[in-house]
């Protein structure tokens, strides 16, 4: 499949995500249907003509038309339809997501797929603490990475096309990376940085902190807003890598910790130094 | 002494804090006047207009001259700098500071203070990731906290004094807390919070990571660009309620971990809807 300006797009679930990537694809021309779990979500999404049909029934029409079939769903509510109803694609249809974790994802979906139709996973590095598709705005794609994560049974075709999908939504930088390094690295950026932010606001239960809070408290805990259900399934399919990772930051935490407690200020300031420096590489792109 | 317009202000120290403080008050129409480390400083404070002098030297008229001296200081050169020259302050004046941390701090001063000035210690809750007076900007205590933290050596005169330079300073809260209260609450808040940020910056070391960083990871680690001289001299003045908090988090973080690792789906996302719950308590008032 080549994605072009005929491609008849259809979006499955309509949340913070499938809502961003809708908005941006109908802005620029492309036809967008889409089907979504509740008609509030349905009447939002026309009412602001996010998409030409919307639905929320298994509408066969709207997915036989579809040459590109975005799954913006639950890591296991997409394995679970695909099983319940891959029988309903059009030969050659391009299948892609948005799923926040691979290995788990990828290698099942492939294997249980229909040989005519193709899936390639991508992960748009991209997202809002509050979920729902009155919160979805395509602005956040911009300056973001999108991250296509291949494996042998991906063609060229389809890789093209899901790179040239990150590029119409405006994503700054597209890159590929296999499932595991994907995961690897989204345990340490994106996984360990959730758990960190929810410890930070259960651990300390003590009343009127927050009359005294700066921006730094505020900053390192703004994504412990967080969507339990979704997080709880990418932070299980994920277990291996997160709990490295989560090891990891505690050795280091705890070497910090025995430095102050020693005294030992120049190591301390060493510390900090390389803190300092190692940052300045992950300074935002300017727009 | 009462804190009017006619107040003669000096500021030591014209920091990223102290040239925030200089420009707001000087805008407001008060005679500011400056004594700090380095000339560039002194040239650039002239050349900006945010004070009406400002010199290098220890210059004994703009001391005498001063009702209110505002220290913006490294703790240890504040402490430092009474032992030296207190001899020089006219009878009367009224000393505040912008320490980060309070009881190693508050107590020693106010016991080495000749009885005819009074010390009385506050904290402005802003601050940047970048240090030097070319960064400092008054707008960023636009809607921050101020916290005094008056002992019993303190006169009503003088703390009123100090929440009214917080007012005009244009900090949004302004409150009252005992030294020890403080220390426990920015051990907390800001300290662990610091301490997790350089952490995060010291404990992968994986290259390429910035190529894929999302949002959330640069959030936390905005402040790993630390001062380190400044910090591991705040941390070092407020050891044991930091490694408290540090331990507190430690813990917690633990608990989550192994909730993970027993696949606790329940109680993972009954720990994240608490953290979701409590985070909105520490939303910004809109300003």
């Amino acid at each position: 499949m080549k994605f072009n300006k005929d491609t008849n797009i259809l979006i499955i679930g309509l949340g913070v995500i499938g809502g961003g990537y809708a908005t941006a694809l109908t802005k620029q021309g492309y036809t967008v249907n889409c089907i979504t779990k509740s008609q509030s979500t349905v009447d939002y999404a026309i009412e602001h003509g996010m998409v030409s049909k919307a639905t929320t029934n298994l509408d066969e029409d709207l997915i036989r038309q579809a040459n590109l079939i975005i799954f913006a769903v639950y890591p296991n509510v997409f394995i679970k339809w695909i099983k319940d109803n891959q029988h309903l694609f059009s030969p050659g249809t391009l299948i892609t997501d948005v799923t926040g974790v691979k290995g788990s994802v990828v290698d099942e979906v492939q294997s249980i797929l229909r040989s005519d139709v193709e899936f390639i996973s991508a992960h748009p590095m991209a997202g809002r603490e509050s979920s729902g598709v009155e919160y979805s705005d395509p602005e956040v794609f911009k300056g973001a990475n999108y991250i296509v994560t291949p494996t042998a049974k991906n063609t060229k075709e389809g890789i093209e096309a899901c790179k040239k999908l990150g590029e119409v939504l405006g994503f700054a930088k597209i890159s590929e990376l296999s499932a595991e390094e994907h995961d690897k690295m989204i345990a340490f950026l994106s996984q360990l940085t959730h758990c960190i932010a929810v410890t930070l606001m259960t651990c300390n239960e003590a009343p009127n902190l927050e009359k005294y809070t700066g921006d730094s408290f505020r900053d390192l805990t703004r994504i412990a807003k967080i969507n339990d259900k979704m997080w709880s399934e990418l932070f299980l399919l994920n277990k291996p890598a997160l709990l490295e990772q989560m090891n990891v930051f505690i050795n280091e935490f705890s070497r910090f910790k025995d430095l102050i407690e020693k005294g030992d200020e120049e190591e301390m300031r060493a510390t900090m130094r390389k803190a300092t420096a190692r940052r300045s590489l992950f300074d935002k792109p300017k727009a």
